[in-house]
């Protein structure tokens, strides 16, 4: 580790105890049952929790999808040809893309990366954050995907990016991804991780048939033994770099300088989900500060979160990654931020009380 | 059924599949795998296929929450004093209460309706539907809860409301409820029209204990056997009067209205479930015009949704009824419209395809 992830990793706290305590009094005196609002009452008391503070009020949101090119591609593990990731980088910036859409409709500031998109996107609005000029990994069935050293930059780039946006009064950071065969890198990391067989982590991605499926198994056993993961404990960030991606590897970075911001993380799918993985492995307690917003069809999605203890506020089917399922759980969140603040008690009202 | 609830039954129409599958199509182009956004793209094209147009636009909601007290409430159903239906209406109105919160939130209209509280309220912003002085239902337990005519007129009620928000350009009614007692109402209509046993179908309602539970089993039974419903088929408006709730009977109303608009109607909980189930065995047909919000942890809920063919899209352990749960799933329809309003096509934002 650098001293700088060090540092960021240190600085870690876990949900405060007290604050969840009060946020389930203060909302036992709403003019309501008590808990007959569910998981929207759970949710307002981790997010006060995660911020350390209630009332909370609204949180800011930003949503960060970063794109990246993956070398492994060339495997056939994904129906789209490579350079859709960079046109999907353009058709974020130009606000075409469903994140895009649901971002505006979420009133979420979307900030694009670049963390490493083959062919460099010839629009404005796109934050570039490639590292050493690694534009696309290595192709991680024969080897690994980016030296340890890029890996590192990439997840300090991310830390920064996380500081930035906390200094600017963000309140909460969702998190989005763009690869074209970016979920067999999130099932390489899931099964060195977990760790778990490949067969129990590789779905259908964006469309796989069942012949697909299984050549993405054998590609993910052959990445895992081309790079040396076969053991029970690995090291995370040597696990990223031989099996990761370089936006997975920002996004590690941009959870953990948010979770180290008190800064609640709102997870989206299963790419971004394995960023969870890794940045929890590096920092246990930086699971404390998310908050997943959907399950993917993905089954190394599941497993992922049972792994964080994290239980998804929608499951709606989606696995577009993007960050448009964490677009779609926004308005949960601004919810429950808003029965904490707007509500009024039974005394305010003079309602009776059971 | 009278002359004016013959001719809405008679006015609503099934759902348009060619333009569910316009839709479909419509989606298909945008720049995203297939059916990759889940449930939100099934939610654009049911939405689509009850309007009967597409592209839709954004619809603009609104939320009917209808309140009603209930004689029922002397046999210890609820743990709540009756005069809190009221002081919520006020509270409703004034814009404290949960749903009140969370319509703002969603930028939703909220009609507040006293379809028959014992103490009228003494607040601006409440529409009065009040008919024949009919404040609170009669002991369901031991008699009918109101005259079949009283039933009658405020379906009628219900549905001149809907055709008042569709001529206003509402594009979707949301439904809400409040009535101390109004979830052992809801048992009884879920357990007559189901038909289903009374312990199938009663909960917890806003707070019971097992003692409680067992007891509204009883009430229920008492309520079946005193207005002669034990038979497997019921006139659902000769039910209802028998076993319903005045809030219930306009709700009914607001949902065949609605659906004879070709407005979708975005359902609550338990309580606005039983008013569906009321108005599917009025009208089959309006069933199609039905989107399911929640799933409430009511067992009858089940039963209710099974019965309507409905998927709720959330499922957050929402018990407090209100429209609180449609108020939370309207972001869902709001995006469900942009993605195919403003997602880029591969064509438009030249993305290759698979």
């Amino acid at each position: 580790m650098s001293d700088a992830l060090e540092g960021t990793v240190s600085r870690i706290q876990p949900p405060d105890r007290d604050v969840a305590l009060q946020t389930a009094r203060l909302l036992d005196a709403k003019t309501k049952p008590p808990g007959s609002l569910g998981r929207l009452e759970d949710l307002a008391g981790r997010l006060a929790a995660i911020r350390g503070e209630v009332p909370v009020g609204a949180l800011r949101p930003a949503i960060v999808v970063a794109a990246g090119d993956h070398g492994v591609a060339v495997e056939g593990v994904s129906p789209y040809p490579q350079e859709v990731t960079g046109q999907m980088l353009t058709n974020f910036a130009t606000g075409g893309a469903a994140v895009a859409v649901l971002a505006r409709e979420a009133g979420a500031r979307l900030v694009v990366v670049d963390a490493g998109v083959l062919a460099p996107p010839a629009v404005d609005g796109v934050r570039s954050e490639v590292v050493d000029g690694a534009r696309g990994t290595g192709n991680i069935a024969i080897g690994p995907a980016m030296p340890v050293r890029v890996a590192l930059r990439l997840i300090e780039g991310g830390i920064a990016l996380a500081g930035e946006l906390a200094d600017d009064g963000i309140g909460i950071v969702a998190t989005g991804d763009m690869g074209i065969a970016n979920t067999t890198a999130a099932s390489a990391l899931c099964a060195a991780l977990l760790p778990a067989d490949a067969s129990l982590v590789c779905g259908r991605g964006t469309g796989l048939d069942e012949i697909g499926v299984a050549r993405k198994i054998e590609v993910v056993r052959r990445a895992l033994t081309a790079n040396g993961l076969g053991g029970a404990s690995n090291d995370p960030i040597a696990v990223l770099a031989s099996v990761g991606g370089l936006e997975i590897a920002f996004l590690t970075g941009v959870i953990l300088g948010a979770a180290s911001r008190r800064v609640p993380v709102l997870l989206d799918g299963f790419v971004t989900g394995a960023a969870a993985l890794v940045a929890a492995t590096i920092a246990p307690a930086a699971a404390g500060a998310m908050v997943a917003a959907t399950r993917s069809p993905e089954p190394g999605h599941s497993l992922v979160l049972d792994r964080l203890a994290l239980d998804p506020l929608l499951d709606l089917g989606l696995r577009l990654g993007e960050g448009s399922g964490a677009a779609l759980a926004l308005p949960l969140v601004r919810a429950a931020m808003a029965i904490l603040t707007d509500m009024a008690t039974f005394e305010s009202a003079g309602v009776s009380r059971a």
